[in-house]
């Protein structure tokens, strides 16, 4: 009789980019398939003093055990500066710090999902918050999604036919892969409607500060008059994701079960990590950091439409991110991603096919392109190479 | 309708430990109550050297995403730290790096466990190992615990009449909470027994390199022909847990599975505190670091065995831990180990109560006592203080 797994295991499957990154790890690939920050803009220099400075004034606590909550200090500042940013009303009583955000999907999942309940998305959605929540065996219904963001009328449907809808997940802001923002009216209208239904909803907003142009519009989470929305970010794309410090914000009922959760998880996450970050906010100046973050971006998403709008032939339409880290490529119709990529992976160019970011597949023809990672000179070589490689499949 | 939570969370309560160690802060309390190391052996001043030497060396890599496997020289290190200690025969391939030993426990749950499932354990058992699984809702059978382990006879009886077991949960070494050691006898005995059925053990060993006297024992995982044993980890009680690194190390069929589990969960583990674990291997003597840490708990276990032994009134038996960071103390059957925490907490002292470490509940006389997290002029104060509490408990 062979080992006999949990029936969850039938549905997680080994992340595909996960397995198309280790065949962009070549010297010669230029690799627009990840979603790395810049490294070179990491406070290596800075994260030495900042590191010395905490061994030395607290190094007993910091490399202790901690409170599962997290560490007050940098809880307080996260809920300061998601009011300043996001327009929420948080405290630090609402912030519980987490191993990054992937974390804070995977314990919603544990949170809210039995097998076969329903959790909403938008179309596509993210792909590792489809693995997380993939754990607790739910079914997916993507609703239709336009630039302006979810569409009301087709969530309004699924909102009154469906019984076991426990989840709905979202990005407004940059979404992963798309790179779109909700609108300020459909943010609003959105809440209006979900706030009819006590359907708890997540907002994952990871990329919301890096905001290339025009003001960051409030978050769902200032809209929640209910104490429905839980928001979560993380500090992998504003700072460092090597230290592995996120974030989720829940009204009290809510985060008091995510604590129970993250205690038979794993505890409590790096202390040391924790006072690092909240120092380096209290020495020097995040604001400023992010901005140098913003302004290297931007750049990068310049080159890349440009050169989008250059190389590309007709037929083929992308989308034009204000911010974040992705963009969204959409082929004819008869075209296939995964096709095409194998022929830009023999010109050496990588990206990561759309397929898997919409839950019951289907759509076989987008693909995302990643800009926060590469020079200009390899965005603009990259660019040439996979529109080479789409006219050759066209002319195919 | 107010907001539907998944099934499990009717299960994970929050845990009585933690509510117990908030009463426990006081400046006054001495309290055994906690399972903390000693933070005065912490490695503070070779920590320092060790961050910034990272840093400079490897500051962008130690800073971004790294492999859900985690950090190869570490994964090295462990394996043949394994090898020379527990006497397995484990590669790197083997070893997959999680956010303490704690992680693993919560992996393992939802790598084997659909609801209902059985999970078998040792009476008692570890409390954290219960929440972590309790995500997963199965039902725990606690199999009879002697001196030299799980009871073989126990063990076969449930082994022949249940059907869906699916995973045998033990501490070997030193167990959270009694102390107790299995005898090398009993371990090759339980291996030929569980290798007839095709079931899953987890064996959790966060304590065994912290033996105060004797040689280690070979490990079940050392006895394992037919790759059932999830060896799991920590460098929490060898090192620092404030780092969170713990690790598991199993068979490719079960590593894989295991990696898929991580990705969904939360990506990766700190890489930067991984390097910095192997760096101080690498840098400095680890093994006689573990040593002073075998000598500071073995006087203050000696010290707290003395005074047990010096004033505990007749009727209330304790075990003799070889190594470890908990010992057992059994009050006679009428007594309550809730009753007597509430006398012990207003005399400052702290314990914890063992009623919790049976996952169904029904023993309420026992109790566990840490001696690694306070020094010897309080361990002798807080027994003379138990010991009082006990005798004035009994006369009434």
């Amino acid at each position: 009789m062979p080992i006999s797994f949990a029936r969850r295991m039938n549905l997680l499957r080994r992340s595909e980019i996960r397995e198309i990154l280790k065949l962009t790890q070549k010297k010669e690939m230029i690799s627009f398939a990840g979603g790395l920050p810049a490294p070179e803009l990491f406070p290596v220099e800075k994260m030495k003093k900042i590191a010395v400075s905490i061994l030395e004034e607290q190094g007993n606590e910091a490399l202790q055990y901690s409170t599962t909550e997290g560490y007050e200090p940098l809880r307080e500042k996260i809920a300061e500066r998601m009011n300043r940013k996001f327009q929420t009303t948080v405290r630090k009583e609402h912030i519980l710090i987490t191993c990054g955000s992937q974390q804070a999907l995977d314990f919603s999942g544990k949170l809210f999902l039995d097998e076969d309940d329903i959790v909403l998305c938008e179309s596509p959605t993210y792909l590792a918050a489809i693995s997380a929540f993939n754990a607790y065996a739910p079914k997916f219904i993507a609703v239709k999604t336009d630039d302006e963001g979810m569409i009301l009328e087709e969530l309004e449907k699924v909102l009154t036919s469906q019984k076991r809808i426990k989840l709905i997940y979202v990005i407004p802001d940059f979404q992963n892969p798309t790179g779109k923002t909700w609108s300020l009216k459909r943010r609003v209208a959105f809440m209006a409607l979900v706030s009819k239904y006590e359907i708890p909803i997540i907002e994952d907003n990871p990329y919301g500060e890096l905001r290339f142009e025009h003001k960051i519009l409030p978050s769902l989470k200032s809209m929640d008059t209910k104490g429905l929305v839980i928001f979560t970010s993380t500090f992998s794309k504003t700072f460092c994701p090597g230290l592995r410090i996120g974030w989720i914000a829940a009204e009290p009922e809510l985060f008091e079960r995510y604590v129970r959760i993250k205690q038979g998880a794993d505890l409590c996450t790096s202390i040391r990590n924790q006072m690092e970050i909240a120092k380096f906010i209290d020495v020097y100046d995040f604001e400023s950091h992010i901005g140098k973050l913003v302004e290297l971006y931007r750049s990068r998403r310049d080159v890349m439409i440009e050169m989008l709008q250059a190389t590309l032939p007709e037929g083929v339409t992308f989308t034009h991110p204000e911010g974040g880290l992705f963009l969204w490529l959409e082929l004819p119709k008869q075209m296939k991603a995964i096709q095409l990529l194998e022929d830009c992976l023999e010109n050496n160019v990588a990206f990561i096919p759309g397929d898997s970011f919409f839950p019951n597949g289907g759509v076989t023809n987008t693909l995302r392109l990643n800009y926060s990672n590469m020079p200009e000179e390899k965005i603009r070589e990259g660019i040439r190479r996979l529109s080479k490689a789409i006219k050759e499949y066209s002319a195919r």
